[in-house]
Parts: C-alpha cells; structure tokens; sequence
C-alpha cells in the first residue's frame, strides 16, 4: 500500500528543476510506499516561479517560504535555494516540524553547517543533504565492494571534480565568485561532492593540507560592465589523511579546460582498485587482483537488472542520465521517512554536511597557514 | 503562446512508460507549443493498464484500442504495442483522423509495412515512426556534420546492433522468438534501428546480401515446461549497397556476449569519419584530416548548450539518458504538428519505415538465395 | 647450450628491416637455442642494399637471390621480398635444403600458394610463413584462453583491418595497386592477416560470400605525371561460415579515414567474449559471464612476466612495440628448427597460407558470382 | 657522412640492456651522424656481464668501472648503474674526458646531485641524464605544442606515476626499499620523472608541499627469511608552484594497485589541454578550446611520418615500444656531441638532474615539516 506525501520545494531553478522531476519519477518509476503530491513551491521572481511550478503541476506557489513552510499540506519541504539561504529556511523548515531535503553544500561555512546539524538534531523529523551522487548506481556498488572488503586495505583515495567554465578569462562575473553569496567557489560547490565521497567510500578523514588559487582575479560584470573582484577561489588542491591510514588527494576546479563535468575517483586498495567518472556515470571499473593473467580494470556497465536502483527503469545497456540521482535518493529519503528511519548512512546527513563543512574549512585555512590542519 | 493537445497511449509495457515519461516531460523542460495532455492509455491486462496508467496520470484507460481511437478528447495516437499489433490500430487510427506515432519496426514485414504507408497517404494527418536514435543529441549532431560536408565523400558506413541476452543457451522462450508475433529476431527488432540510420546518415540502399542464424534452435519454455522451436533469427550480417557509391557492413546479434546495448556506427569519407556507441550516447567521435599533426578522433561530450537538444536539460557535461531521446522525439513531432508539416527528414515517416523493411525483407531472402538482392 | 645459425634476408626495404632487427633480438633478449648469425642478404639495387645490410651487420650482400639461396653459410633463407617474388625463391630455397621464411601473403593467388606449399611437403626442412600478429602476447593469450573453453561455444567472429593510407583521392599510384605485382590490394595486403587470424582463433572456414570495391578508379602515377587505373581492390567486405557453425565478418580497407593501422578482432562465445585492436597491441579485452555483478570487458595490459614471451622485455607495463612480434616469432621458428618440428599450429605453416589463399580467391570470386563460395 | 664513437656502458641489468639495444638501433635505423662502437661493458658479477655483453656484442668486459673509463677506446661512458653508483663514475668519467650519459635519478639527494653538476660544469665534454620519456614522440609533440602557444597560459599540471609492485603486502625486501641504496623509494625512481615533466613541459618550480607515507612497515628478506624494516616511501603526493603561476599535483606510487606503470600526464592551459599515459604511450590526447561544437580530447596516435622521430621507424599506426625512448635520446645526444652543444633544453642536463633533487628533498622536507618549502 502507498500513501501520498505533500511535497513544497525552495528555488525554481537548475537544482529545483531536477529535484521536481525527481519527485514525480518516484512516483512513476518505483516502488516507494510514499508517493510524492507536489503541492507548493517558492522563489521570489512570481512570473518565473508560476512558469516553472505550472510545467511540473504544482498547486500552489509562494513568493516567501515562510508560507511554504507553514501550508499544511506541505510534510517534507526541499531547499534548492542558493547556499547563503540554505540555514534559515532548513532550520525553520526543521522547527515546523517537517521533513527537509536541503542541497548541498549545507552551508557556506562549517559554523553555518553546525548550527543546521544541531538543529535536525532536536527536531524529531527526518532530514537530507541531496549529496545525489550517493546514488549513482555505480558509486552505490562500488559503496557495496568496498563493504565486502572487495578492495581489502585501502591505501589512496584520490577525487578530482573538473570543470571548464571558467577557463575563459573572459567569461562574466556571477554571484557564483562572490563570497558573500556562494562561500567558497570549486571549493564549496565541487569539493563538498569530492569530499563527501571520500568519507561515504574510504571514512572518516583526520588532516588536510592545501591550497586554493584564484587565477583570473577581476572579471567583468555584464549588468555593470564593470570589473568586479572575484573572491572565491578557482581550483584547490589538497591533501588529505583518513581515519583508517590511507592518504588522499583531491581537488576541484573550474579552470580545467577540456572537462566539462569530469568527477574522477579512484580507490586503491591491496586485494583491487575502483574508478568512475561522473561524464560517464553509467560505467565503474574494478580491477581485482585475483582475475591472475587475465587482470585489468573491467569496464562494468552498471545497467543491469542486478544493479542498484536499475530494476525501475529500462533493459540493460540503456543507459540512465545524470537527473536520475535524484529519483533515486527521493526513494531512498522516502523510503526512510515510511519507516522513521535515519537516511544514513547510504544518503548523507546534516551531520555529513558539517564534517564536510569543516574539512573544506580547514583546506581552505592550510592554504594561508601552509600546514596540516586537524579536521577531527 | 501554448495550446493542450490531448494523447492517448496504447499499451503500458517498456515502451509504453518511456513514451509516457517523454510526454511529460516535454511539457516540463522544453518549448513545444503543444503540451501534451495524458487522455488515456489502453491495454488489455485492466490491472495492470491501471497501475501504469494511474502512476503517469493518465485520466481514463481502455481494455480496447477501439475506445482509445474514438475518445474525442485523443487528438495524438502513439501506438507501443508488440509488432503484430501495429497495423491495425494505426490504420484505424489514420483513418478516424489522429495523428498517429508508431512504434518501431512499422511492421512484421515489408507487406504490412507498405499498407501503413499508403494509409498514411491517404489520411491528412502528421504520423511519425518512432525511430529514437535519430533524436539522439550525437546523432543530430552526426547529420548535421555530414549534410555539411564534414566527412566530404563518404566510403564505408558500419552498423552494428550488438547484445547478449541469448547469448546463454538456458535463456528461456519468449514471443520474441516466436514468428508470428515478432516477424522476424534480430532482425526486425534491431536491424530497423541499424538500416534506419544507414539510410537517416548516408542515404538510399540498393541492394543487400547477408545470411541470417539461429543458434540456439530450442528454447525452455518456462510455461510449458517443454521445449519450444525458435523460429526467428538470433543474428544476422549483411552486406549493402548505397545509391551514392558507399559500401556498408550491418549486422545485429543477440548473441554478442559482453554488449547489453552497443549500438555502433562507424561513417568514413575522405574528409572525416564519425562513430557512435549507444552504451555512450552522449559521446560522438569525429575524425576530421585538417587536423594535421594534432589529428585523431575526438571524443565530443555532446551535452553542451549549443548542441542539438540540449538547451532544454542541465549544464553541460550532465549527461542525459535513453529515455530523453524520446523528449526530443515527441517535441519535435509536436512542433512539426503545430506547423502541419511532414516530420521528415529529421524524423521517420511511414514510408522511411517500408523502405527498412523492404530492405530487412531482402535481407532475409538473401540469406536463403545466397545472392544480392535488390531493394530499390 | 646455443649454437650459431647463419641467416640470409632477401629483401632490404621496410620487412627486410623488422626482420633483421628481429633477428638480433633474437640473441640479445631470448634463450634461443640457435642464435642467429646475419651472413647475408640480397637485393636489387647494389647502393641501397648495402647500406641497410651494413646497418644491420650482415657479412656478405649478393644483387641475386639465388647467390645468396647458394651461400654455404646460409641456413635459413628469409624471404622479405614483394608478393611476386614469392614462389621463385622460397621453392628454390626449399629445394636447396634450406630451412624457409616467407613473409605474408604467401603468394598472389591460390595457385601460387598451392605451389608453394607442396614444394615444401616435398623438402626435408622447417618453414614458416610470417603471420607475426600471431606472436603478439595479447593474441598469444586470446589463442590459450579460447583454447581452455574461456569463451565457451563461440557464435561471432568480427576482424576488420582499417587503415587510411588512400583514403585521399590524390594519393599516388603504387605497385600495391597494379595487380601484375600485388595480386589484389587490401584483400591479400590487408585480408590475408584477418584470415590467418580467423583460423587460428576460431578454426577453419568453409565457406565465404563477399564483395570488393575500388572507390578511386585512377591515380596519378608522380613519375610518368599520367592517370593510372587502380586494378586492385580498395576495400572488401566479406561473410564467413566456420566448420565449427559459427559465423563471421570480415573486411578489410585502405579507405578507412580515422585508423592507421586497426586490426581489430573480436569474439563471441557464450561463455565470454575477447577484444583485440593492434593500434594497442599491448591489450586484450576480455569478458567473462562469471564476473557477475561486476562484469565488464577487462583491459588486459598484457606486458606481465607471466604474459607470453614478456619475460624476454622489461618490467610490467612497459609496452613493446609492433616491431618486437618478429622477436617472438622468429624466436619461435628457432626453437622448432633446433627440436626438428614443424612450427605449427602456433606459427602459420604454407598449408596455412594457401588455405588462406583459397579463402581470400573465394570472396572475389563471391564478389562477382554474388553468391556464396565454397571454401572446403 | 658518419663516423664511428667509442661506447662503454657501467651495468649489465635492465637498463644496461635498454641503453645498449638503443645504440645498435642508433646505428640501424637513424640518420645519426655518429654511430656507436660498443667497445666495453663494466659490471661486478663477470659472469653474468660476460654474458650479456656477448649478446649485444660488446667488445671488451671489465669488472671495475674505473677500467671502462681508462679505456681509450671509450668516448662515451654511459653510467646505467644503480643510484649509490652514479657520483663516483660520473665524476671521474668526466674528469677524464669523456662524454657521459647518466641514468637518472641523477643522485641520492640533492647534495650529492650537486657535485655532479658541478663536475659538468669543469669538464669540457657534452654529458646527458637520461630522462628518456622526454623523448617519447607524444611528449616531444606536447612540449612542440605547449612552446607553440596551442594551450595559452597554463593554468594546472597533474603528474602521477602509478605502479603496483609493493601493493601486495608480502611482496619481499629488495635494496629499492633501502635507503642507503636507493636515497628514496616512489620519491627519486618515480618522482624524477615526474618532476623532469613539469619542468620540461610547464617551467620551473618554486615550491613544494607534500607528504610521502611507508605503508608497509617491514617486509620480509627472502635471502635472510627476516623481516627488515622499509626506510623509503611507498608513495608521495605533493602539490607544487611555478614560476609562471601554475599550480601542480604530482605524486608516485608503488601501491597503486592496478596500475603497472602509468606515468599519467595531464596539462591545461586556456586555450587547450593535453593528456598523455605512458602504457599508451603512443598516444597524446589533445583538446583545443576552437574546435567549437566538435570540441573534445582527439587522441593523437603519434605514429606518423611527420611526427617526432617517426620518420625513422614503421609506417602510420604500427606503433613503438617503450624501448625507442632510448634510441631517440641517445639519437640526440650523439647529434649534439657532434656538433658540440649542450642537450638542452630539449634532453635533461645535470643541472636540470640537480633542480629535480632539490624539490623532490623539499617535498621530503615538508613532509616533516608539514610545510610550503621553497624550491628556488
């Protein structure tokens, strides 16, 4: 048996898109005992909002979410909104006694994340951080291998998100390089995916040294046709050290001409090896010491009725996109809410958002001290 | 401005959602002026057209196609059904005045093909066989490279449609081994897709010689519990001819161990060459001979915004999956409907659809005479 | 314990090379019962074979083969010459006691290659003809695993041999493409390799149908500044029948924009599959259906100590080159030489090469019948 | 016209074979105007270096270096000894006159990699550290380009070598994990590649922060069956400056499971991006920011007669091994010695070998230090 669930989400854009179509997927694709009722979304452009909020069916718009949070119909409220308006409306959303969704990163800063765990941790509802590529159906196996001790003793993890779209010194200021707006910049947007990874495949991480660059340093406001200061970073780079002994690099950037959504990970380990790339979401590949003279990375297609979440969608080799994440870690939230269950730790907690948090702090505290900052 | 366009749906299976999840989703993501309404969907199992039905949000369902057709609030017929079921709801549905949308193959054979066709002739309605591939960004972005010279005179094209699911002896009986539901194996069920593109990416054929086998003759049925004649073909390779000169290799298997779903097209001229893999849509290689000493394929992650399609989705480098090749399909029928206009080139038309299977036919009738066999 | 075997080349262009250098390896990197000793070699043009021959370190030159066939010195006569002067020599050699190479494709045609393989039932000595892909480690190691049942039944067998060289209609006429010296063109050039391999991997063929083109009818011959007719084949594209019911594609072009030297092979078996591409020769692909949840092809570097003859080269992962094949090869023919044994069935034999012959008349027989052509 | 220069290699093992088959193909196969004698071989064990002089046709033997450099035969001395051994010889080698070659890394430390170049800098000889993968054509085409201005300004480098030797924790004791041998372990033996790249490829380097880890503590003799303690580093990741502003990620290491020697490579600039790995090393995979809507990386197969050193060896597409490194780069040091020039900048000089030690000690540095440390 299901029953319906009443949905509200913050942010009509990018993020409220996919997390939208991801609602109603649930609802068409899986088996999840909750079946979401889109009722209420909010952002502040009316005109916008209504557009947006008519193609996905929503019944009712708001231009505060406060009113979001307060409708009665709305039990679990999904904060798309940018990070600077992630704390106040999650902690409201978690004081009124819904379920939130909220994502990432938590927030621009570790305190920021802090307050936000605290607060979910008094609250008696269930909660998300919409880390998404928790569920890749690839990242979800290679999750399970690592359990199964597939890898045995890891010793490196390595986790470079790349993009390009600041390669161009001429491409235009955005609120995306203040830090007022967005915190960090690779740092914060594409780290906490890196650094979220890290901790949900190989554990907790104890020290991070690093170092974060701004390359094109002013850039052109196109409202303005101003110069205007950018104070985010560029690109960062960082080593890290986990709980369990292994060593760790990441980085991010947004400079890295030729990629345009590359998320690379690779694990080694002494018994196998695992490595994904995000432009290519569909494939893992796992390399096993025991496969003797015919040893080598196999390229698995994770499109199989045996994989993870793959039984709700197509026959195998059909490949599944980027949006369908989200579908899965709706179901997975839903899934928990049905059982009032914690969503840890197969999705991230806002418990999750603040470690992140404070790991991408301390980089960004090494790049101006030089040295190893603890992150326990 | 946009207008309501009422659909209705025949048959609930695998295709029936991934056409189901493209209406919907041309009306969230792209600017069609049409926007489709789910009337309804028909199917003979009433339970289960029932769940499908209610999961998409279909308004009414019919045990009936002939209900379906008459509704007066279905102005667009999009017909999923097995192949043995395509003929005559189309032709009804032509003749009550619908737009029509059909599946792949058109038909079991070059004959029934042909019927359809006329019909569509005859009736002053839009109607599209829905061949995805061509609404694959890549393949879009193949033709048009191709209608631009790109490739300057072309020599070779290589189709193969490439998969394992019978590749185990033990895998059991199915209608899609039986010929009088399915027509032909291989052939038919991915074989259109190969021919379609041959003719979609280079042009007219003209003859074909190939042979076509059954390797596993027998197969379980789990129903019966008794062994059963596979009475299609398991694989099939061809040689053909274009109109223009070029040469081509096809093929399609169900025996290729280690393929859930490769598809692979290989283009040669003397400028450049192309190749396509459907494990990795979002990806085109292109070769071009200006490249000089930086020459060599390039793997293009067709996912920017200037690439065909791909305004509608997310930043570039999220990449898409199988399923949205039918949002483009669908919108670009819906676009061509609005206008009154032929949906070809750029999409299948019936008689695209008798052409494939008057060179399938010919195929077939090749591997018993052992001889080039004409299709012009 | 090693003893000296004194080796003469006839020929001094391109094979002449990889042949010498082989033969030196031979001794510097192997345990080679016989170690070569380079007494002579011969050619027509007096200038230019001596100054190869002096690179090399050979004792003697002779403008005349059949002084160098003569030479007491010479134990193994090596024939590197073009395709029409194939049979003259190696008979003669045969006749003269000496132990034989040829290189590939044994003659111009099935009848010349019956010839010479008869000549060499009659003789008391070693042969083999020069199939070098056949030492490639990676096809070494296809060969063992097929040969252990890794595959299973085998359905498919694809080998395709692309390269580009004439893919510009102004490319100049060459003796490769007068049929008086060449015998054909891709097809014995190109072909004869696919062939060798089909047979070794999967086994014998029994039957062919296929056809061979000529897309570039004319070509400027730079010395007589004229339009010269192609009377050779650009490009063929073959079907095969195995004596074991599996069946086969196979092709082979000069055409083929985008690839300098792709052979590329791949079989299906319903136990797993194998991928080969020689512009990698250091890899194979390989699928096992055991690998469950993570299968995926496997890319093999095959450059372990315990890959074959990789213990003659360098530590793990560093590649060899295409030149190396020759090493493995003619360290091969030594090995057989000094037990007295023919060098079959891991080396090709004449009976291989006229078989290969039969095979390869067969298809352009086919490609003017139409029809199947029997190959038994 | 070409003369002949007096060759005398210092070791007998793995890299004495690879530098001597270099100097016989020199002779084979290039157009150098100085073409190696192999006159003496030196190594301690007679036996064994009888035998593998005999082999490559050394003339003479000598089991004390110091003999090999007296030898007035000797023109080049070539030091392939390992890393405790390559002070001494090389000084006195040039001390006397001759013209060295030194295997690299240069030295244990920076301090003894100082005297050396030192020592350079008195003599009045040519002298090379033979930093070979400078001289793998897809490295030589990178730098071509990078000099050409095809990437802009340089935004990142990323250097990593990856091996798997050690990742198997009952791998034994062998003296690469003594200190008092080896100077480091992933550090000197993978890192100096690394390192020589950045420099050669983007500039040099300012300063350095890293961390090298010993994962496996003590592994066991097999000659004394105990277990002896690893005083090297198992691996190093380091982030590392330019002077033009670039930031760098370089690490090694032997834990790498899965990998057997990926020297990977990967630079981006504003305009374009390169990517090169070594067990593909016939491959450069370049991105160009103008290839508009076809952009993406093009993998180069640098097989081409109009590629670097190409032109000496097979046609298009037959790839080389990792052996020709060497050919090539003793090919340009015997130019350079012939026409009395320094290598540089396009090979490694000991100055260059002494600037590789200094950051690589300061990556050690700061591994204790935790710190940035200046490598000016």
């Amino acid at each position: 048996m299901t029953r319906s669930v009443g949905v509200g989400v913050i942010g009509y854009g990018f993020m409220g898109k996919a997390h939208s179509h991801a609602f109603r997927n649930v609802a068409a694709f899986t088996d999840s005992p909750l079946v979401p009722s889109l009722e209420a979304m909010s952002g502040r452009n009316l005109e916008n909002l209504k557009q947006v909020a008519s193609r996905f069916g929503y019944k009712r718009v708001y231009t505060d979410y406060r009113d979001l949070i307060k409708d009665q119909s709305v039990e679990v409220v999904d904060n798309t909104a940018p990070n600077n308006v992630h704390k106040d409306p999650v902690v409201e959303a978690l004081e009124a006694g819904k379920h939130v969704i909220c994502e990432k990163p938590l927030a621009r800063n570790a305190e920021e994340a802090y307050e936000i765990y605290k607060a979910s941790e008094r609250a008696h509802v269930r909660h998300m951080l919409a880390h998404n590529y928790r569920f890749v159906p690839a990242i979800v196996l290679a999750k399970r291998l690592i359990s199964q001790g597939f890898l045995g003793r890891i010793y490196h993890f390595k986790g470079l998100y790349l993009q390009q779209w600041l390669s161009n010194p001429d491409a235009p200021m955005t609120w995306r390089l203040k830090r007022e707006f967005a915190g960090s910049g690779a740092l914060g947007d594409l780290g906490s995916h890196v650094v979220d990874l890290a901790r949900y495949l190989v554990g907790e991480v104890t020290a991070a040294k690093g170092t974060a660059e701004t390359f094109v340093k002013e850039r052109l406001n196109p409202q303005t046709s101003r110069k205007e200061e950018v104070t985010v970073d560029d690109a960062f780079h960082a080593l890290i050290k986990f709980q369990n002994g292994a060593t760790g690099v990441i980085e991010a950037s947004r400079m890295a001409t030729g990629h345009d959504n590359s998320l690379l990970i690779e694990v080694n380990g002494d018994q196998g090896s695992l490595r994904f790339n995000l432009e290519r979401l569909n494939e893992l590949e796992v390399y096993s010491v025991k496969d003797a003279e015919v040893r080598g990375f196999r390229t698995v297609l994770v499109t199989g009725r045996d994989h993870p979440f793959m039984k709700f969608w197509w026959p195998p080799g059909h490949i599944i996109g980027w949006e369908h994440t989200f579908t899965h870690e709706i179901y997975h939230f839903l899934t928990r809410v049905n059982e009032d269950r914690d969503v840890g730790p197969e999705a991230a907690t806002f418990k999750d958002g603040w470690r992140t948090a404070v790991i991408l702090d301390a980089i960004l505290k090494s790049s101006e001290s030089g040295k190893w900052e603890s992150t326990s």
